[in-house]
């Protein structure tokens, strides 16, 4: 079998490029989890175990998570949790939302034993608050369009915490006046905000499997 | 440049071991979208042209789409919207959800000329009408949870949407009592029923940039 030399370079060319391709491709893919900024606290090392999942997996794969690695959550991180959640919807473009991230000890302790549903947020390393802003929303009657928008708000970020390589639960406040009332007092917040829910994030301590709840029979086709 | 046979052969087998893996790698991801079942109806393709975005970037590149090609949406992509939608985390595990499918055009018809809002739903193939069971709900003062439950459902089925290729719509229902009759008397809705939307579902006319409602100022942290 006589070959001429210049094919094995062309070869081994071929084969170098390709190896490179395969090989850095996964981490091009990987820094896009950031939303093409800048990070430096850990978020590309986070996403890298989720970079091959799809988006519609990322959905599906979601489950809350409520026990926590030590390990901190940076602040870039936190921001890119944020920017997911304003990218909701919006009725009328109101975007009657605020935010109060908690990373303080005390008050994490502090909304951690206000409530036994709220225990996640006591062991997280920082909680994400999801406010309704009733005056950025409509007036009268469509003033409550507020929760809907607010928990799709709450749903991107806990679709994005999981993409990133984090985990969370939902805590729910609003409508449970104890609880608004808490989280009113404790950061003397206007008549204006109301508290939806307290998002506790932190790294999972472990992986969870999601329940599955698909059930045909809430499908109606048409007719009810 | 004297180099043996075997080398030759030994190259040429790797560089198309890894052509293979490149060229049909991505199409294996693809079909992850499906949620691992086979599909038929054209969820491949249509989830092809987004396979290589992270589930991050498609939090922040969804947009409401409100003008639809002339395409149909098969019932197995369909099916995966839903299931996407109950993977949505529920207060209590209490799942107070329930779907209506519209695809029949005479009742796609009739609700996209009921409101001015609802018109993307009379030039789409499908919509999706996204339901509270309130008696599936917290009985008292915790009941209204449905609310957010529905809403995260929803914003689930818009982020599924557009992971596979579609385009949708959160027309809003609930709390607008007019809306809300109109839904129920289509229907013949029983009383434990809330319709909370109505999302048009169809192929994309075209592609629209989202509006960046990052605000720097919604952010509070530790202090209001």
């Amino acid at each position: 079998m006589k070959i001429p030399a210049f094919v094995n370079v062309l070869l081994a060319t071929a084969l170098v490029v390709l190896s490179i391709k395969i090989t850095f491709g996964d981490s091009a893919e990987t820094d896009s989890h950031s939303g093409g900024r800048g990070v430096s606290d850990g978020i590309t090392s986070a996403t890298s175990r989720v970079s091959s999942a799809s988006a519609y997996d990322m959905i599906l794969s979601r489950t809350s998570i409520r026990e926590y690695a030590d390990r901190a959550v940076g602040s870039e991180t936190v921001d890119s949790l944020l920017k997911a959640g304003m990218a909701a919807p919006t009725a009328g473009n109101r975007q009657p939302w605020k935010f109060i991230v908690v990373d303080d000890s005390s008050l994490i302790a502090s909304i951690g034993s206000a409530a036994k549903a709220w225990a996640p947020v006591g062991r997280a390393p920082i909680a994400i608050i999801v406010c309704g802003d009733k005056s950025a929303a409509f007036d009268g009657a469509l003033n409550e369009y507020w929760i809907q928008d607010c928990s799709a708000v709450s749903e991107n970020i806990l679709l994005s915490a999981h993409a990133m390589g984090l985990g969370a639960v939902w805590c729910g406040c609003y409508p449970q006046k104890d609880r608004e009332e808490f989280i009113v007092n404790l950061f003397g917040l206007p008549d204006n905000i109301v508290p939806l829910n307290v998002i506790a994030i932190g790294y999972p301590k472990e992986s969870h499997r999601p329940k599955d709840k698909y059930r045909q029979e809430n499908i109606h086709y048409n007719v009810w």
